[in-house]
């Protein structure tokens, strides 16, 4: 139980982000974690298996939209599920649109007066959600096929955005599957409310389950990084209770919420244990910090490693 | 800015709920909050409008169930948004299962063992699981329906439930709409996988946005309890961005997510108003607080008003 | 493991704040904590200890003072551990100051020109800061005392209050011991600066640790409800590392701070077992709350249960 | 409003920490925030003003002790304002223990039975405990002085440490004063009372306020960061309530303490411009991150910056 001794992290100049996670490896409290998800992802990347990336919160307005592309063209998620948010803000930006820095310290109702809207210190003019809403329809009367599951909507959508730098471009680009289960609950669902008025748009709920599963069963390893908790992480998860997989063999999570008011998206990946959705030999930590603090430490420390 | 003084809370004996509360009125902090709440449900209760309930979280498995069933049979609930989690753990009590009041401190590898599942402090076997998965099957074959919203399927089963301490069997009898945008991702989406793999499962992702909508449009006044964030909170929200409503009358929200990292889960109820999802003139308030106290507190203080 | 089934909760018009609790401890999450930190402070009051209150944060302004100058007054306090704000606080409204509802979602620097200090949603004028100065350097004045420790000065300044609502008044009518280790971190401090530029004010910062540990070698059973975390929290607990008892015999704490991030205020309670502060087979609780919502709650329900 | 577009981060292998802050600066959510952290303390070091550090938690056993010593050293603090429990570790690890590596996840009483004790993942035995306390009754008796303030007896102790990685040493040796407020919450103070019912040891519990007040006076510019919350942070921003200074310059928070129940520490450093705490027009920001991860960070980018 004493074996390894507290090391004082030094710092010195012009220190790269993974010198000074090997400081923090000999640190506790959050510095400790961090290290170790950088470990743990880096053995996950370095591993034969597939990797599931859970992107919740507004994680694309916040700026980690460039490292969600990059992580897919460098082949290091193989299965993307998010937001409904997220590919909406992300369709935004690639349909011309841009999210602005602005401050939490504001009158929202002068904000709501001149037509922008806020997300914690972003903001966004609402000419932008009109441009989107505009190419998206344009997109749904695009797509001539019926009965498609969400994940393949999201493949036809992403076949028509001609945008390096967007995520649902290059996961199409790169075969990189995206799962959105709550796709209804964002402005894409409205507008599919506003399409289907008088046209159709046939997209079944449960079709994206079978792809989904086959995923699981034929993965040799898991792994998964959830980047926040919502659906995407109880989504990921619950693939475990009916494949014969024995859980997630890596999991790491980057979250503030809090585990004793039961929500799943606090939950530990411990709990996750009991239910089978985590291995018993799991690699495994969260790291209890904002994600657009934490994950670019890692990405950018594992990708120091990995070179 | 310095009308009011703070009162100091004075305890009696044999104290109510609400007389608590009335005390709780002249203190700061939480104390201020969950009075402030009574008040604006109570309004929102009182005034001729649709009540829009989010409920989110491991609500039932917590003993939130019998809540939100009186609620709906005292008409206080004329729309229920919620999660998968809150209507498979609804059916589970409803098939006579049944969740255990357990310890968060426990070792997970055993409970796993033991095919006990881990919900923070609350443990459920798995054979519940394995009862609720069997009889879900069989009402779904019992379904015949071509094209069916998530409220529609909701509804289905609603029927098929014979349970009146039952949310979903409840609401089903007294026309109260559920809506689950995110159903795929909870063991009904489990259960619909293996189910499509032979027989057909018709269920549209978009659908009930007609009827959610029309809802919204239809209602004179609008007040929303969220009980929790999640996707239950964006959904009921984002529909005043689609019509021409000026955001919700009333809004209380109860949860302890924060507002820094900037997932909708945490953002403040003056954030909403900048998107115009809550009104400029509507009485709103944030109860930072466990849904579990919370809740039953606000729910008896406004019953004893009401009687 | 499957003992106890969940009871769901149950509301009934005007139900007391004990009846709720006992609906309260057949559920999980935060109401099971709520109602089973009732059970723990039922217990505590009942058996023949040593019951010590930790008071920290800015109790006193939210509307907590009456709670604590009753709980005095019953004997319900035998040992209090504060911090200088809240006596400060408890001495302005004893000279006839108040505090004022207000709100965080104001201008600071508005606020700050009109001479208006703020503590989260309370406001307080300066002009009531500028009395209790200066009726605290007439107190320090008429204290003719050498060598003090920290309880004696405050016992001296109790005695010269004259306010039934007061919490050091009636600590000293009481002859409850009022400890603050932190005393010159306060606005107290500051006036001994003051004060002490001209005139002899002789306080040492040892000399109450005597009488303190005394207090706890000389009881029969301890307990303690620590309100918050903090100096007061830390104090407490710390005494059982030199004496000979084996750890306090009940501890309740009320909190939201957070373990992960190591600091003393957010640490559990099993973590004080490992240091021998909390004995073995204690009985314990936290209650992740904040404290102006449960820390009435549970004193309301207790009282109704020994009356 | 819509000046500063966000920009997506883009991350490079070997990037130092400087450079990834300067992909931050144009995120929003936790990781600007930290991009202005660091900015404003480059701007609060490079400014002539007397520097400040409040250092709050259980910093040293979590490995955050050498970069403090650093700062020391590189003449970055002027005036130390800390917990005793920091300086009891400093002088743990002074005496030649050491604090280790261990994980929350452990069964406490276990931990008490081996006389180990827990600070969430650090484990320290009590052996390391007994070495620090006869070392401190040594020196206790080698101080021949009357009447000190807290800070002197500090001093003292710390002139009789020899360790160039101690910070109350390396403090000493630079003439940097450590404020200690709250001593006697320490197992100093619990060292005190064992010592002083035999000897003398005089310490004055308001001398220290002379000594700081001085210190605002004659400071031309202020500049405070701040660890963690505690009675550091408030000690350290009351001093400008009675100083005729207009507030902090510069002010710099790290904490995961939330403001909504009204603690001091969690107290955004807007609130403390309404006190006159910080200045008008002071540069501000607080990140809301684990300190260990948070600190290292700053102080590396700045450090990159100065050379």
């Amino acid at each position: 139980m004493l074996q390894k001794p507290i090391k004082q992290i030094r710092l010195e100049s012009d220190m790269t982000i993974n010198q000074l996670i090997e400081e923090m490896r000999g640190a506790a409290f959050g510095a400790g974690r961090l290290a170790e998800a950088v470990d743990i992802y880096e053995a996950m990347l370095r591993d034969d298996g597939t990797k599931f990336f859970g992107f919740a919160g507004a994680m694309v307005p916040a700026g980690m939209r460039q490292i969600v592309v990059d992580l897919i063209k460098d082949q290091q998620i193989d299965v993307l599920v998010t937001t409904g948010a997220n590919i909406v803000h992300d369709l935004i930006e690639a349909f011309g649109g841009r999210h602005y820095k602005g401050t939490e310290q504001v009158d929202d109702l002068e904000l709501g007066r001149r037509q922008i809207n806020r997300i914690f210190d972003v903001f966004i003019p609402e000419r932008h959600f009109t441009v989107f809403e505009d190419r998206l329809l344009d997109i749904f009367a695009d797509i001539d096929r019926e009965c498609m599951g969400i994940r393949e909507l999201l493949t036809e959508i992403g076949m028509r955005v001609k945008d390096p730098n967007s995520i649902i471009s290059m996961a199409t680009e790169k075969n990189v599957p995206i799962f959105c289960p709550a796709i209804a609950d964002s402005a894409i669902g409205l507008q599919a409310w506003l399409y289907t008025q008088t046209k159709k748009l046939d997209v079944d709920t449960f079709k994206d389950m079978r792809e989904f599963m086959d995923i699981c069963y034929n993965a040799k390893k898991t792994g998964a990084m959830f980047v926040g908790g919502g659906v995407p992480k109880n989504f990921i998860l619950q693939s475990m209770l009916v494949t014969p997989r024995a859980g997630f063999d890596y999991a790491i999570q980057l979250t503030i919420d809090r585990a004793e008011t039961g929500g799943l998206s606090g939950a530990t990946l411990d709990e996750a244990k009991s239910w089978g959705k985590v291995g018993e030999d799991a690699h495994t930590v969260t790291v209890y910090a904002d994600a657009t603090i934490a994950l670019p430490i890692i990405i950018a420390a594992v990708k120091e490693r990995l070179k």
